[in-house]
Formats: structure tokens, sequence, C-alpha cells
């Protein structure tokens, strides 16, 4: 049964879903000194009083770490954690049961769990992340709101308004740029409908899903973790609870993430748990599919799904795409779009939604060489690893080179740390806190058994440490399940060395007497026989000579073939080339949640004055590059208006006029709000000369440079595309001292 | 019941499909100088000879229309038409029974219909188009191809290739370059999720919706209409059908379009059609919903659908839009996104699909003040208007500025001409041959009742003229719906030139008493007691006090509603604003049908080789920007290739490297073939110079210059951009003559 985390590298695989309850999670708002005093100072982080108790907080205890009294606290639960990883270690090597691995596993989670909690709650009060605060200026300024608001709001549905339209849309041609283009990868677009049969042979259909219990009553659901989650805390809170119970619920809490259905069962009989909202009594778990249904054309009966991910829009081109890449192994596709989860209850904003943007690359390659000649330009690229010898040893994550990762083995192969090393320069580039962001491995109970390594990127957000990048090594898996069930080869060619003579044993099916004895089913038995190895086909002539009878199995029914049915040919071939089902390599990234963790990372607070919130976006990604501000309404300063626009037209440069009546100071407050980094004002100086002249004010720091309106568009192209720094254009013209109005 | 097409102006509001039968279908496709002959030779229009019957040909026509034999022909058929023109206009000023117009209009479009049939098929048979050959390159460098194909595929669903991909990405970015950036609107991303009661309030659940007829023994389903026309011109090309059936079926066929349920069930009644798969009768025409419906969260009861638009998104979030524009207006909204339509039976390849991309704006606007200022810099350009008069009188589309069609009141207000005019200029942007677009304008019958004008931009493709682009005025029904459905007011603020005092009539529900005598229906009594205008109000009060009585009448339910029920509040208020529901223009763009379009105008063949077929992009949407080829393989050229992949990427250009073994000439050709615009050559002349150079091909022309690496990147970006043509790249480097080898 597969989790609903939206990354499918652990959603398909995974029960284990990381997040934090957020009482006991902390964080960070970097606090920028405020227009009243003096620019350039530098920046300080001061605390913001509590107003509410629902503020929500959340540490960065990365930076915690090595404080020697928190490292002092924390060793007896590494050491705690390491006792268990040391363990199952050794049960491995001994090859013992697989039940007493697993029980193993789900203590060392617990203790995993109580190591991380406490990490959180260490961190230093004063430190602490307004999410209420950076929440209404979201919704206040359109960012993004929920969808339908007027017809009551659908949860897990949002829509997104100009501003948060603006930056998403320049985070993807920054992915776009930054990936397909830069890699030459083969970008597709496909269809968000899915026939059933292809999300069959992906392992949706069967395995996609959550466990729900639903009111016995009035039959409404919940999500069942949820509901165990809630319903302890609501016991943990309570008074009356007694000791014991307290203790065996908050055992519960710890191994939750582990639990089956049969689990989850016993503890809601157990605890007896009722619906929190009826207090009627609820079913078992059931497993609800998490892909939303519908029928393509008029008849009802072409069963489809809108696609859970875009990776098999890919995987069922790859024909296509070898083609397009004229044969040769390795190539890189990806595709940008839209996938869709129908969530239980879905909560935590943009983190958790049914519907979002989504970029996957499915990486083609020879399963036996997984080297890239390009890794060696990022090898000495350090990345914050939390690799599962860390968490099994309950050590912190550790800055390595990705070519010594790769070296030692630590991620799987040059084309993965590639990949890592890549995420983590365009993670950076749209402005993610360098500091906020970790590679965490997959432990090996979280992969599916055919995937090799898996390392997601997470992101240090006030809902906890959030998984906004899955890169996986998927092997071969997708590419075979689509030849099984479609009977087209999925295959690239490998030449030889040299050529060599390979024997093939083939069963050829008579149609006639198949068609005569199974009816509708003999396409399926030839199907099936087409399939079969030289090995499996040897095996099964010896016993169809020995018995006069082979039973064969296909997809759970049993056949009866006599040596009438089918024809063996045996035959020797001179083989020049190979057929080999690549390995795929994946990293997939959930645009939704880069982007909340982005704003959370970009929220700032001006120092003495906490009301003055703002967005520090990086100039590449802030959905609108300027604003534009007539120091007056004078008609006179208008020919220096109509200048600025065009020349910032002439750059394709996004900029906003705010001529409303306001002080300067209280316009360039509400452009710092939204994000724009760049404020040019047009004053009453700039008519003095010719040409006309105008002041940019940089937002983060609120300093000014005066210059010629025929340099500005240049100049602010340049900033944003990363090809000058504010200190150069600082360097270059002369400085502009606010006066006294602003 | 609306028709399926995807543009909503006509598909809510029509039944009018255009589309030409292919066999009298005619289309010029423009031939090149091959590579073998001089380059630069001016451009020769040649016949390719038809090598299957089956060759999809189109006439250009609008370069016909000015031919005096051609319209000496078409004269008595014109004058038909206006006949009717003239009878319906003089029906109308009557005042005339609606029945008697209703049949009028029928007889219309028969007429319009023969003289646009017969306009084409007079077209110059040597002038065509042969679109298996552009569909073969299309499928064959994977432009775009049937989605799910190794499950068998799926009509009416297309995934896009690399080409195809980036051809589409680059149109996009110009359409929010060109609309979004430019005309400064704001942009909103909402969800394809739709819950149904917002598309219950837009008309779409009731009436969004096609005819379909079923065979009575299996169930399978046809649209009503195809069937009619297929099973007529079957009868048609069946020597034995008498001369009279044959004229009844060339009747019904002209009629087809304006034909309801009832209509089409006499047909296949009074034809006797069956099943044309297993001969089986067939039911009645029965109303088949084009939208996918699926259900959001577990429950199942919460009903949804993917959007067939989407311009809801955009109503429904106005309020948060109006409010970001500061409360004024106009402004316009824009969203680029998927649509979805559940068709019954699609052809058509990409003009009629079933998931879509589309780019809708919707510019809100007083209803008594349509002007808008920037029209003045438009108004002089010359668009080919197709007015519902020249359609009445049987008279070709025109040639007119569009400051004199608004003048003259063909096009209805400056906001809807400035749209026009900003559409052309986006078309002709992207690469559409603007002698083969028109913008036609719905016929009065065509609109829906509330729409006040309406011009599709239509354009000329092998499939006749494809409506691509609707351009409405939809007055303000979106909005009033949305607020009927859910109390909230979606309206603007208009500031009154003074100050007024306004009586007010309210009727304020007594709930207590209400919910007593309705129960649950208190709520929805209250709310439409809410909506009552102070008139209405008036009137209910009036008959409350007669008869102690009043029958409420709510979705269809009556409710008798006593004097204790309500309080009549009357008062007096001073009046400074007025709140207006704004009326929207609305275009909406059609993205693969464009695209479409675009690559059957781009398609070329070389003069005296027309087996070398090519795609002939603008740069600025070309997929890829530039081709690089080394003359050889040997090692020697690396350096200069490095240099020239540095110089490429340094500005943002794509290229595609081809060192297959291939001479320069076959290399050439392949690129021409996927629409890359330069092919920069690596010879060994390159060497020979410090900085290395390189040479320059411009596909379309086949003319090259020689230029140094370190030119390049600029002089290509300037060339995409449309910052220099390829005359100024001629003008000022060196020409460079083909060696023997090409």
């Amino acid at each position: 049964m597969f989790s609903s985390c939206w990354l499918k590298s652990s959603v398909r695989y995974s029960r284990l879903i990381r997040q934090f309850s957020s009482e006991n999670s902390f964080f960070k708002v970097e606090l920028v000194p405020s227009d009243r005093k003096t620019p350039l100072q530098p920046r300080k982080v001061v605390a913001p009083r509590f107003e509410k108790k629902t503020r929500q907080k959340i540490s960065d205890y990365l930076k915690q770490m090595a404080t020697p009294e928190i490292e002092a606290k924390l060793a007896p639960l590494r050491a705690a954690v390491k006792e268990y990883g040391d363990l199952i270690r050794d049960l491995k090597a001994k090859g013992a049961p697989k039940i007493d691995i697993d029980k193993a596993v789900v203590e060392l989670k617990a203790r995993k769990r109580l190591l991380e909690d406490t990490e959180i709650a260490l961190a230093p009060k004063e430190a602490s992340f307004d999410r209420l605060k950076l929440e209404d200026l979201l919704k206040r300024r359109f960012f993004y709101d929920q969808s339908f608001a007027i017809y009551g709001g659908v949860t897990g549905l949002y829509d997104f308004g100009p501003m948060g339209c603006s930056l998403k849309a320049n985070m993807l041609q920054e992915w776009r740029k930054h990936f397909i283009l830069e890699e030459g990868m083969l970008e597709v677009d496909c269809t968000s409908l899915t026939p059933e049969p292809v999300l069959k042979a992906s392992g949706h259909v069967d395995r996609f899903a959550d466990w729900m219990v639903k009111d016995m009553k009035n039959g409404e659901c919940f999500r069942a973790d949820h509901l165990i989650k809630n319903s302890i805390e609501k016991l943990l809170n309570d008074k009356k609870t007694s000791a014991a119970v307290k203790q065996d619920g908050q055992d519960v809490l710890a191994r939750l993430e582990g639990f089956d259905n049969k689990d989850m069962h016993e503890v809601i009989t157990r605890f007896n748990f009722k619906s929190p909202i009826t207090g009627n009594d609820l079913t078992e778990p059931i497993a609800f599919n998490l892909m939303f249904p519908t029928q393509i054309g008029p008849t009802g009966d072409f069963k489809a799904f809108l696609r859970p991910e875009t990776a098999q829009g890919i995987f069922v081109n790859f024909k296509r795409l070898l083609e397009f890449n004229q044969g040769k192994l390795p190539f890189a596709a990806a595709q940008i779009g839209l996938g869709f989860r129908n969530e239980i209850s879905p909560r935590q904003g943009l983190i958790r939604v049914r519907e979002f943007t989504m970029c996957e690359i499915e990486h083609f390659v020879d399963p036996e060489d997984k080297s890239l000649a390009k890794f060696a330009k990022v090898a000495d690229q350090k990345l914050v690893l939390f690799s599962a010898c860390n968490q099994l040893d309950g050590a912190p994550a550790q800055e390595v080179a990705i070519g010594e990762a790769v070296a030692k083995k630590t991620v799987a192969n040059e084309t993965l740390g590639y990949y890592m090393a890549r995420c983590h320069q365009f993670l950076m580039k749209v402005g993610i806190d360098g500091r906020r962001l970790r590679f965490r491995q997959h432990l090996s109970n979280e992969m599916a058994h055919y995937a090799q390594d898996c390392w997601d990127a997470e992101i240090l957000t006030s809902y906890g440490w959030i998984e906004c990048v899955g890169n996986a090594d998927r092997a071969c898996y997708d590419l075979q399940q689509h030849y099984k069930a479609t009977n087209v080869k999925l295959v690239a060619e490998k030449k030889l060395p040299e050529p060599v003579d390979v024997n093939f044993v083939e069963a050829q099916a008579n149609m006639a007497l198949l068609g005569k004895s199974f009816k509708k089913d003999a396409k399926k038995i030839q199907t099936s026989l087409q399939q079969l190895t030289s090995e499996q086909v040897s095996a099964l002539e010896e016993e169809l000579l020995a018995k006069k009878l082979y039973n064969l199995s296909v997809d759970g029914q049993n056949y009866a073939l006599t040596p009438e049915h089918l024809n063996i040919k045996k035959y020797t071939k001179k083989i020049h080339v190979q057929e080999i089902t690549p390995s795929v390599i994946e990293p997939s990234y959930g645009i939704g949640r880069i982007m909340y963790a982005l704003l959370e990372h970009s929220f700032r607070q001006r120092e003495g004055d906490e009301q003055r919130t703002f967005l520090a976006f990086k100039p590449l990604v802030a959905p609108i590059k300027c604003s534009v501000l007539p120091i007056s309404a004078n008609d006179t300063l208008i020919p220096v208006m109509d200048a600025v626009k065009e020349e910032l037209s002439r750059f394709e440069m996004s900029y906003k006029v705010d001529d409303s009546s306001g002080t300067i100071g209280r316009r360039y407050a509400r452009t710092d709000e939204i994000g724009i980094p760049f404020g040019i004002t047009v004053d009453f100086d700039s008519l003095k000369t010719t040409p006309f002249t105008v002041t940019i004010r940089h937002a983060e720091t609120m300093s000014q440079i005066r210059l010629e309106v025929s340099e500005l568009g240049r100049l602010i192209s340049d900033l944003v595309a990363g090809r000058q720094q504010w200190s150069d254009a600082q360097a270059k013209y002369p400085k502009f001292e606010a006066s006294a109005t602003e």
C-alpha cells in the first residue's frame, strides 16, 4: 500500500511521511533594517514578540547542531538510535528472519523520531517563524488562495494569483533552462488523462492508496493515521488520562509511521477511538485509491484516471524518444506538467494538494555503466548529506563533496550524484536557503524492492523537513512493466565488443489450436509464450516432452498446454548487439512545495518595525522586477515616467507603477511586501538634466543609486540575470541619500 | 444544447461547426529552391504531382477572390445569399414571428454553404497541399503523436515530443509576453478540478453537450450529426441512389448545422439509417455532456468535473482580482492552462482533442464605456473582416482598418476591436500566413442571448477555415450567474459625478419563522429575498398587503410567504458610488489549433526535389535555433566545436549537434526538416584564423555567411528576437559559397 505523499519515490514505496507537529518546531525569521534607520546597517536577528499562541515556529536547527550543550543532551538519544542501527546491521549480516528485522526497524524509527523532535525542541525559543503573518501577506496580496472560495472553497485546491503565477512561471522557466536546455534533455508533454491499463501496469491501480476509516452511521471519512494521531494527542492533553495510557499513546505515536491496516485497526479498537465529529463507531481501515477516476468517451466503459505523476507519460514514449536520440544511450527526457492526487483530507496549504505542477526527469542509462563524463564538473561541489548510515547511527547530516560521496559508494553512482548536485544548484539559484536544505537517503525499507538508491532533497520549513525533490535510481522496473503489459519491447541496443553466437529457443504458438482450446484467451497465451526466456522455453519443452502437458500460468490463471499447442524453434544467431532494458535515474520536483519553502525562506521583517514584513526574492524569480514611483502626481513628471516605462519594456523587464497618493515610504513598503527587488523613483531632480535621471532603490538593503534612464534597462536586466550584483551597481553609480519624506 | 467545438464563444452558444469535407478543399504548398540549385534564387510556386488519391488539398482562395472569371461564376450564388439576408432583415424589421425568421436562417445557411463550397472548388487544382507528407514528417520527427500508442492509442489525445513541446513553449512564452507583460494583465492559475455547483451556475452542467445516438444492441455511440453526414455521403456516392433521394440528402447536408435532436431523429428515421458498424437500429438522439466527471475526496458525493475552459476560474476570482487592481476598472485577467472536453468521437488530429492548452483573457470593463485609450495605437491596422453583413449579403471578406470598423459599428466597441488587432499581431508574430487569416463575425443566432458581438479569428488549413481564437463581448452574464449561485456580490464601484439620494426598499427575512415554516429551505428563501431589487420588493409588499400572501418562486419551487415571514425596510441613503457588474470582453486562444495551422503554413518542399520537405519557422518560435555541424569527424575541429557551443549557451540559444557521418547536404536536409532556421558549420577553414570563424546557413534561403565565433551568439539572438533580419546579416558579413560536397 502506497502512502499519498506526493513524491513518488516515497509515495509509491513507503509509508513514511516526514512531518513534525507544529508545536515543537521553531524557525528563525531574518530581520533586516527598517526604512526609518540608516540603510546598509548590518542585518541583525532580533526576537519578534509572540502575539498569539497559534503562531508557528520552527528552529533553524542545522545551525545549532554544533553547540556543545545541545550535543551533550542529544548524545544519549544518538546512542540509542545507533544501538538499533547496529542491531539491524547485525541481524541482516546473520540472515535473521525478516520479522525480526522489521521489528527492529520499527523501534529504530521510534528512536530516530525522538531524537529529531528533541533536536528541534532544544533550539532557542527566540528563533521563531511567524507563519500567520506570512500567510496573511500571501492571501492579501493574492500570491495564492483557496480555490472556489465564493462557493465555500475546496480543501487541497489552490488558485495562484498574479504574484504567485509569475513566481511559478519564473521558477519553471529557470528549471527549463537549467535542465532541459543546458543538459540537452528531450522534453515531452503528455496528457493528464491516462487509460486504466497504463496505471495498472505501473502499479498505481493496485497500490497507490491510503488507509481510511469511515463513520459507521454517516459515512464520513478520515485518514486512519491522521485520526489515530489526533485522537492520541487529545488523550495526551487530557488531565484525566492515566500515566500508563499516556505512555501507551506516546509509544503508538512514535511507531505510527510503520503501521499497516491491521496495526491501525488494533489501535483504534484498543483505545476505542470514535469519529471525532459524531462520536459514532468507525469501520476497519479501508484502502482508498488516491487517483481521480473518470471515463473517456460516451460509452462509460473506457476507464481512465488523472495521472498521479508525469513519469508514466515518458515511459510509454520511450521507443519514440530513443529513436529521436538516434538509438543512443544515455539520454534524459523531461516533462513539466500537472499531477493529481485525491488526498483523503489534505491540510498544510501548498505542501499537500490535490492538483499540482511537477517537473520530472527520466535519465535512461546502461544498467552496467552509470558513470557520466560531466560528473567531473560537479565532483567538488559540497552537499549536506543525511545518509542512511547517519540515520542508523543517530548522527547528524554531514557536508560532503559529491565526488567523495560517490567514490565512497554513499551515493550509488555518478549519474545519481550528478543530478543531486544539479538539484542543489537549481534550488540555490531560485533562492532556497542552503542552510535549510539537506539530501536524505531513503533507508532500504523505504524503497521499492527494485530501487537501488534514493535521495530526497528536503527543505526545512515551519512544517518541518519537507521532501521537495526525489532523486531515485529506479532500475528498469517501469519499462519492464509496460513491456509485460503491451508486449512492445522497450529496450535499447548495446554494441557488443565482438559478435557472439547465441542459441535461441522460442515457443511459437499454434494460434489456430490455441483459439480452439482457449477462445479469447489465446492472444494472451501467445504473448506470454513470446515473453519467455530461452531458459524458460527449454524447461517448458522438457516438461512437455515428459508429461505431454504443461500448465502455463498467465495473470493468475492456468492453461493446460499440450505439445500440439506450440512449436519449439531452436536456432543459432550471430549477435552484434545486445538488447538491454535501460535503468532509469529519476529526479522529480514538486514545484508547489519548493515555492512554498521559497516564500518562507524569503520572508523578512524590518528591524524595529516587525509589522513591516516583506519578501526578499532573488531578482531572477521575483514576480515583478521593478516598481516605478513618481514622487508626486505633478504632470511635469510624465515625460520621465514614459521614458522609464519604454526603457523597461525594451528590455522586457516587468514593472508596476504605483502613482497613488501615499508617501513614498508607504509605497516602498507596499512594493517591498510583494518582493519587487528594485524601486525606480522619478523625482523633480529627474528633470534637471538631459537625459533624465532616476534613482533605483534596492529593496532588501534599501540603499539607492542615481543613474540615467537610458542605462536603466541594461542594468536591471543584468541584475536579474545575475550578470551584475547590486554591489557592482553601487560601485559604478553615485549613491543617492533618501530625503526626509521617506 | 451546446456544440462541442472547443471555442467556447461558439461552443456554448451555437451549433455551427465550420468545417469542410476534405475532398473539395485545396491549398498551396510553398516551394523553395532545392539545395542542389543556386541559392537565393527567387521562390517559385510549382505543382507537386499527386501520388495518391488520399492526398489532402485546399485552396488558398483568399488570393483568388479578385479573379473576374471566378467572381462571375460566384455572382449568382452571392445574389442568392443576399436575397435571404435581405429577407431576414425585412422579417426582423416587420417583427415577424420567430419561427419564420428561423426558417429563413436555415435557408440562408444552406445558401452560404453552397457559396463557400463553390468558392473553394473553383480554386485552381494545381495549388495543393499534401497533408500526408506533413503528417509523416510530424510523426517521424516526433513533433506530436497519438498518446499511449503502445497500448493501442486513445483518439483525441496527443503527446508532444521534443520538437512539439519546444514549439508550444515558445508560442506560450510569446503569448505571455505579448499579452500579459505588455498589457499589464493579471495572470491567474486555477485548478482543472472544478466542483459541480460552479459549472452548474455557468450553464455547462445543463447545456454543454452534443447529441449522440447509440446502437440499440451493443450500445456503441455515434455523434448524431457525424452519423447523418457520413451516412448521406455514402448514399450520394452510391450509384443505386435515386436522384430524388440524392437531392433530399444534399438538402439535409446543407441544413444539418442548424438541426436539433428532433430534426436529426426525423432524418434518421426517414432515411432509415442504421449503425454503420453493425447495421443495428439506433436510439433517438441523446444529450451527452462533454465534461469529464470525477469526484473529490473519498466519500463519492462531492461531484466535480475537469474544466471545459479556463474562464470560470477567472470569474470566481473576480473579487480578489478587482481588489488586487485597487478596485479600479477596466482591467484584464488572463490564464494559460488545460481544458478538457470529452468528445464523442474526435477526429481531425490536433483540431479536435479531448485535452488541450488554451489561453484566455477576461477584460472587465464598465458596460457603459467600452472605449480604450490605447485603441488609437492600433486604429490604422488593417484586418480581413468577414462581417455578419458580408455573410448575409454573400459578399467576400474585406480588408478594413479596425478604427474604421469600430467607427462604423461593424465591430461593437474599441475594446473588442483592440483585442482583434492584438490577436492579428500575435498570429503574425508566431508565423501564421496573413493571407489565410480572417475574422468572422458571428451571426446573431450563433451568439448567446446575452453576448453582444463575437469575432472568431479563423485560419485556413487543409481542414478548411478553422476557428482558432474567439473574441467575444460577453456582457455581464458569468459574473451575474455566479452571484446568483453564491450570493457573493461580484461588482465594481463606479464613482457618481455627484452624490445622489436613493430610496431603498429591502425585504428582511424573519429567519425564526421562515425556519419553522420551510425548514432547510429557509436559507435559500432568505438569499432570494436579499437579491430582489427595490422595485421587486415594492411589488412584493403591495401584493402582501393586499392578499396577505405572496408566492415566492425559488429554483422552480413556490413558497407561500405571509407578512410575518418578513419585514419591509425602507430608507434613503446618499450614494457616492454606483455598483456595476462589469461587462467582459473575452479573447480565447486554442494553442493546439494555432500550432497545427502554423505547421501547415510553415511546410515547404524544395523545388525540383519534392521529397525534401521542411518547416520554415520564424526563428522566434523555432523549436531549436541552430544546428552545429562539423564538416568532418576529425579531432582537430573539437576546439572550434567547443567554442561554438559555449558561445551559444552564453546567449541561451538552443542548438543540436549533428556529427553523424552523412554528407553535409544530407545533414542540412535533416535539420531543415525540423525547422532549425540556422545551420552553423565548422570546417577546416575555421581553424585557419584566430579567432576561429564558422559559416551560418539560413535554412529557408540556403544562403550562407562567414563570421567569427565570438559574434555568433549576439547575431543569432538578434535574429531570433527580430532585432536583425537575415538580410542585415548578409549585408554585414561576407557571403560564403557552398562547396561541391554540399
